[in-house]
Protein backbone atom coordinates (compact mmCIF):
# COMPACT_ATOMS: atom_id res chain seq x y z
CA UNK A 1 0.00 0.00 0.00
CA UNK A 2 1.41 3.46 -0.49
CA UNK A 3 1.04 5.85 2.01
CA UNK A 4 1.06 9.74 1.90
CA UNK A 5 5.04 9.27 2.95
CA UNK A 6 6.04 7.57 0.39
CA UNK A 7 4.60 9.59 -2.36
CA UNK A 8 7.29 11.92 -3.13
CA UNK A 9 6.78 15.10 -5.76
CA UNK A 10 7.85 15.24 -9.22
CA UNK A 11 7.31 10.97 -9.18
CA UNK A 12 5.58 9.72 -12.02
CA UNK A 13 3.52 6.60 -12.26
CA UNK A 14 2.33 4.38 -15.10
CA UNK A 15 0.85 0.81 -15.06
CA UNK A 16 1.60 -1.52 -17.64
CA UNK A 17 -2.77 -1.58 -18.44
CA UNK A 18 -4.22 -0.22 -21.34
CA UNK A 19 -7.68 0.24 -22.24
CA UNK A 20 -8.92 -0.74 -25.18
CA UNK A 21 -11.86 1.23 -26.23
CA UNK A 22 -14.82 -1.04 -28.21
CA UNK A 23 -17.65 0.72 -30.69
CA UNK A 24 -20.05 -1.47 -28.40
CA UNK A 25 -18.70 0.26 -24.96
CA UNK A 26 -18.92 4.01 -26.72
CA UNK A 27 -22.75 3.12 -27.74
CA UNK A 28 -23.50 1.58 -24.57
CA UNK A 29 -22.02 4.41 -22.23
CA UNK A 30 -23.60 6.79 -24.58
CA UNK A 31 -27.26 5.78 -24.61
CA UNK A 32 -26.80 5.23 -21.10
CA UNK A 33 -25.41 8.82 -19.86
CA UNK A 34 -25.05 11.26 -23.35
CA UNK A 35 -27.18 10.30 -25.94
CA UNK A 36 -25.68 12.91 -29.03
CA UNK A 37 -25.51 11.28 -32.29
CA UNK A 38 -21.87 11.17 -32.03
CA UNK A 39 -21.79 8.85 -29.17
CA UNK A 40 -24.60 6.63 -30.08
CA UNK A 41 -24.77 6.34 -33.80
CA UNK A 42 -22.06 5.33 -35.86
CA UNK A 43 -23.43 6.43 -39.13
CA UNK A 44 -25.13 10.10 -38.15
CA UNK A 45 -21.82 10.67 -36.63
CA UNK A 46 -20.09 10.31 -39.54
CA UNK A 47 -21.63 13.17 -40.89
CA UNK A 48 -20.83 15.81 -37.29
CA UNK A 49 -18.15 17.38 -36.70
CA UNK A 50 -16.42 14.69 -35.07
CA UNK A 51 -16.19 12.43 -38.48
CA UNK A 52 -17.44 9.35 -36.36
CA UNK A 53 -17.99 7.41 -33.33
CA UNK A 54 -16.19 8.93 -30.48
CA UNK A 55 -16.53 8.24 -26.63
CA UNK A 56 -18.43 10.64 -24.68
CA UNK A 57 -16.72 12.69 -21.95
CA UNK A 58 -18.17 10.98 -19.17
CA UNK A 59 -16.98 7.51 -20.43
CA UNK A 60 -13.27 8.76 -20.72
CA UNK A 61 -13.75 10.19 -17.27
CA UNK A 62 -14.89 6.89 -16.10
CA UNK A 63 -11.87 5.44 -17.75
CA UNK A 64 -9.54 8.12 -16.16
CA UNK A 65 -10.76 6.34 -12.79
CA UNK A 66 -10.55 3.49 -13.70
CA UNK A 67 -6.91 4.12 -14.40
CA UNK A 68 -6.73 4.91 -11.04
CA UNK A 69 -7.20 1.08 -9.93
CA UNK A 70 -4.40 -0.74 -12.25
CA UNK A 71 -1.69 0.35 -10.23
CA UNK A 72 0.59 -3.21 -9.06
CA UNK A 73 0.43 -1.35 -5.23
CA UNK A 74 -3.16 0.34 -4.54
CA UNK A 75 -2.85 4.03 -3.08
CA UNK A 76 -4.66 4.41 0.31
CA UNK A 77 -6.61 6.66 -1.40
CA UNK A 78 -9.66 7.92 0.44
CA UNK A 79 -11.40 10.22 -1.71
CA UNK A 80 -11.23 12.31 -4.62
CA UNK A 81 -11.30 16.17 -3.27
CA UNK A 82 -11.69 18.13 -6.64
CA UNK A 83 -10.30 18.31 -10.53
CA UNK A 84 -9.20 21.12 -12.13
CA UNK A 85 -8.21 21.65 -16.03
CA UNK A 86 -10.33 19.23 -17.30
CA UNK A 87 -8.94 18.98 -20.90
CA UNK A 88 -10.73 15.91 -23.67
CA UNK A 89 -8.10 16.63 -26.32
CA UNK A 90 -7.88 13.85 -29.33
CA UNK A 91 -11.01 12.33 -29.64
CA UNK A 92 -11.18 8.97 -28.86
CA UNK A 93 -12.61 6.54 -31.28
CA UNK A 94 -13.42 3.01 -31.57
CA UNK A 95 -10.20 0.67 -31.45
CA UNK A 96 -7.89 3.33 -29.47
CA UNK A 97 -6.09 1.58 -27.06
CA UNK A 98 -5.41 3.80 -24.41
CA UNK A 99 -2.36 4.18 -21.07
CA UNK A 100 -1.99 6.47 -18.21
CA UNK A 101 0.62 8.56 -16.28
CA UNK A 102 0.20 10.29 -13.31
CA UNK A 103 2.68 12.82 -11.88
CA UNK A 104 2.41 13.63 -8.27
CA UNK A 105 2.64 17.73 -8.31
CA UNK A 106 2.21 18.35 -4.68
CA UNK A 107 1.08 17.34 -1.42
CA UNK A 108 0.24 18.66 2.44
CA UNK A 109 -1.04 17.09 5.08
CA UNK A 110 -4.68 17.82 6.01
CA UNK A 111 -5.44 19.98 8.22
CA UNK A 112 -9.17 19.26 9.34
CA UNK A 113 -8.04 15.51 9.21
CA UNK A 114 -5.70 13.95 11.34
CA UNK A 115 -3.79 11.22 9.63
CA UNK A 116 -4.75 12.11 6.16
CA UNK A 117 -2.39 14.28 3.79
CA UNK A 118 -3.80 15.92 0.22
CA UNK A 119 -1.83 14.91 -2.16
CA UNK A 120 -1.76 16.70 -6.14
CA UNK A 121 -1.78 14.52 -9.29
CA UNK A 122 -1.00 15.82 -13.20
CA UNK A 123 -3.02 12.81 -14.91
CA UNK A 124 -2.96 12.05 -18.71
CA UNK A 125 -4.63 9.83 -20.95
CA UNK A 126 -2.83 8.76 -24.44
CA UNK A 127 -4.03 7.20 -26.98
CA UNK A 128 -1.81 4.16 -28.95
CA UNK A 129 -0.20 6.95 -31.46
CA UNK A 130 0.51 9.05 -27.90
CA UNK A 131 -1.91 11.66 -28.62
CA UNK A 132 -2.70 12.90 -25.67
CA UNK A 133 -6.68 12.45 -25.34
CA UNK A 134 -7.10 13.32 -21.70
CA UNK A 135 -5.69 15.32 -18.94
CA UNK A 136 -6.50 17.22 -15.31
CA UNK A 137 -4.67 18.57 -12.30
CA UNK A 138 -6.79 16.89 -9.19
CA UNK A 139 -6.31 16.44 -5.58
CA UNK A 140 -6.91 13.03 -3.94
CA UNK A 141 -7.18 12.58 0.53
CA UNK A 142 -4.98 9.98 1.03
CA UNK A 143 -4.10 8.10 4.38
CA UNK A 144 -0.68 8.44 6.48
CA UNK A 145 0.64 5.31 7.09
CA UNK A 146 -0.24 4.10 10.72
CA UNK A 147 1.54 4.11 13.28
CA UNK A 148 3.24 0.47 14.17
CA UNK A 149 3.86 0.43 17.94
CA UNK B 1 -32.99 24.51 -30.51
CA UNK B 2 -31.00 27.11 -28.53
CA UNK B 3 -28.19 28.50 -30.01
CA UNK B 4 -25.58 30.39 -29.44
CA UNK B 5 -27.19 33.83 -29.53
CA UNK B 6 -30.36 32.56 -27.18
CA UNK B 7 -27.80 31.94 -24.18
CA UNK B 8 -27.66 35.17 -22.11
CA UNK B 9 -24.74 35.72 -19.48
CA UNK B 10 -26.61 35.52 -16.06
CA UNK B 11 -29.25 33.52 -16.72
CA UNK B 12 -30.07 30.50 -15.34
CA UNK B 13 -31.88 27.14 -16.28
CA UNK B 14 -32.79 24.17 -14.53
CA UNK B 15 -35.64 21.35 -15.53
CA UNK B 16 -38.31 18.97 -13.95
CA UNK B 17 -35.95 16.28 -14.01
CA UNK B 18 -34.86 14.74 -11.21
CA UNK B 19 -32.13 11.76 -11.08
CA UNK B 20 -33.06 8.96 -8.44
CA UNK B 21 -29.53 6.82 -6.80
CA UNK B 22 -30.07 3.29 -6.43
CA UNK B 23 -27.74 1.40 -4.23
CA UNK B 24 -27.70 -0.76 -7.32
CA UNK B 25 -26.11 1.40 -9.91
CA UNK B 26 -23.87 2.74 -7.34
CA UNK B 27 -22.51 -0.53 -7.04
CA UNK B 28 -22.81 -1.54 -10.35
CA UNK B 29 -21.15 1.99 -11.45
CA UNK B 30 -18.80 1.03 -9.07
CA UNK B 31 -17.24 -2.40 -10.01
CA UNK B 32 -17.37 -1.17 -12.83
CA UNK B 33 -15.45 1.61 -12.79
CA UNK B 34 -14.13 2.32 -9.23
CA UNK B 35 -13.87 -0.72 -7.26
CA UNK B 36 -13.08 0.85 -3.77
CA UNK B 37 -14.77 -0.79 -0.61
CA UNK B 38 -17.21 2.34 -0.03
CA UNK B 39 -18.74 2.23 -3.59
CA UNK B 40 -19.19 -1.86 -3.94
CA UNK B 41 -19.73 -3.08 -0.61
CA UNK B 42 -22.35 -1.82 1.69
CA UNK B 43 -21.23 -3.44 5.12
CA UNK B 44 -17.75 -2.66 4.77
CA UNK B 45 -18.64 0.93 3.60
CA UNK B 46 -19.91 1.26 7.20
CA UNK B 47 -16.62 1.17 8.34
CA UNK B 48 -14.85 3.75 6.09
CA UNK B 49 -14.74 7.87 6.30
CA UNK B 50 -18.09 7.85 4.55
CA UNK B 51 -19.71 5.38 7.02
CA UNK B 52 -22.05 3.77 4.37
CA UNK B 53 -21.68 3.33 0.29
CA UNK B 54 -21.30 6.34 -2.00
CA UNK B 55 -21.37 7.07 -5.27
CA UNK B 56 -18.46 7.22 -7.20
CA UNK B 57 -17.29 10.41 -8.53
CA UNK B 58 -16.92 9.43 -12.12
CA UNK B 59 -21.02 8.17 -11.38
CA UNK B 60 -22.00 11.99 -10.52
CA UNK B 61 -20.15 13.26 -13.02
CA UNK B 62 -21.93 10.88 -15.70
CA UNK B 63 -25.67 11.77 -13.95
CA UNK B 64 -23.97 15.75 -14.50
CA UNK B 65 -23.80 14.54 -18.45
CA UNK B 66 -27.50 12.90 -18.55
CA UNK B 67 -28.50 15.94 -17.08
CA UNK B 68 -27.38 18.15 -20.05
CA UNK B 69 -30.01 15.85 -21.96
CA UNK B 70 -32.84 16.80 -19.81
CA UNK B 71 -33.96 20.50 -20.84
CA UNK B 72 -37.13 20.83 -22.75
CA UNK B 73 -34.99 22.72 -25.51
CA UNK B 74 -32.39 21.03 -26.56
CA UNK B 75 -28.80 23.30 -26.67
CA UNK B 76 -27.28 23.02 -29.94
CA UNK B 77 -23.74 21.92 -28.50
CA UNK B 78 -21.22 19.94 -29.90
CA UNK B 79 -18.19 19.47 -27.72
CA UNK B 80 -17.38 19.81 -24.11
CA UNK B 81 -14.41 21.80 -24.51
CA UNK B 82 -12.89 21.63 -20.64
CA UNK B 83 -14.05 21.94 -16.93
CA UNK B 84 -13.01 23.61 -13.99
CA UNK B 85 -13.43 23.46 -10.25
CA UNK B 86 -14.84 20.65 -10.38
CA UNK B 87 -15.51 19.30 -6.53
CA UNK B 88 -17.96 16.75 -4.87
CA UNK B 89 -19.39 18.47 -1.79
CA UNK B 90 -21.60 16.12 -0.01
CA UNK B 91 -21.31 12.38 -0.63
CA UNK B 92 -24.57 11.10 -2.67
CA UNK B 93 -25.49 7.91 -0.83
CA UNK B 94 -28.45 5.47 -2.04
CA UNK B 95 -31.75 6.82 -2.17
CA UNK B 96 -30.53 10.17 -2.56
CA UNK B 97 -32.95 12.13 -5.50
CA UNK B 98 -30.80 14.93 -7.59
CA UNK B 99 -31.43 18.13 -9.47
CA UNK B 100 -29.52 20.14 -11.18
CA UNK B 101 -29.16 24.06 -12.24
CA UNK B 102 -26.97 25.49 -14.62
CA UNK B 103 -25.85 29.15 -14.77
CA UNK B 104 -24.57 30.52 -17.77
CA UNK B 105 -21.10 32.61 -16.92
CA UNK B 106 -20.08 34.19 -20.00
CA UNK B 107 -19.94 33.36 -24.13
CA UNK B 108 -17.70 34.50 -26.72
CA UNK B 109 -17.66 33.50 -30.47
CA UNK B 110 -14.81 30.97 -31.65
CA UNK B 111 -12.46 32.65 -33.29
CA UNK B 112 -10.85 28.75 -34.96
CA UNK B 113 -14.57 27.88 -35.70
CA UNK B 114 -16.80 29.96 -37.85
CA UNK B 115 -20.20 29.13 -36.83
CA UNK B 116 -19.26 28.41 -33.65
CA UNK B 117 -19.11 30.20 -29.98
CA UNK B 118 -18.13 29.13 -26.77
CA UNK B 119 -20.33 29.60 -23.35
CA UNK B 120 -19.50 29.00 -19.86
CA UNK B 121 -21.56 27.38 -17.45
CA UNK B 122 -21.84 26.86 -13.78
CA UNK B 123 -23.04 23.49 -13.19
CA UNK B 124 -24.62 22.47 -9.54
CA UNK B 125 -26.20 19.06 -8.71
CA UNK B 126 -28.84 19.61 -5.00
CA UNK B 127 -29.63 15.99 -3.34
CA UNK B 128 -33.26 16.13 -2.06
CA UNK B 129 -32.38 18.21 1.19
CA UNK B 130 -30.78 21.18 -1.63
CA UNK B 131 -27.21 20.42 -0.26
CA UNK B 132 -24.94 21.11 -2.97
CA UNK B 133 -23.15 17.22 -4.05
CA UNK B 134 -21.17 18.53 -7.01
CA UNK B 135 -20.02 21.42 -9.05
CA UNK B 136 -17.78 22.67 -12.09
CA UNK B 137 -16.94 25.24 -14.48
CA UNK B 138 -17.13 23.97 -18.13
CA UNK B 139 -16.61 25.49 -21.18
CA UNK B 140 -18.74 23.60 -24.23
CA UNK B 141 -18.65 24.45 -28.02
CA UNK B 142 -22.25 25.44 -29.25
CA UNK B 143 -23.25 26.25 -32.71
CA UNK B 144 -24.71 29.32 -34.08
CA UNK B 145 -28.14 29.74 -35.30
CA UNK B 146 -28.22 28.70 -39.00
CA UNK B 147 -28.63 31.57 -41.35
CA UNK B 148 -32.25 31.40 -42.90
CA UNK B 149 -32.34 32.89 -46.66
Amino acid sequence: MIYFEDLEIGATFSSDATYLVTEEEIVEFGRRWDPYVFHVDPEAASGTIFGGLVASSAHIFAIFVWFGHQFNEPTAAVSALGFNDLGWHSPVRPGDELHYRDTCTGKRLSKNRPGFGIVEFYSEIFNQENDLVFSTLSSSLIQCRPETE
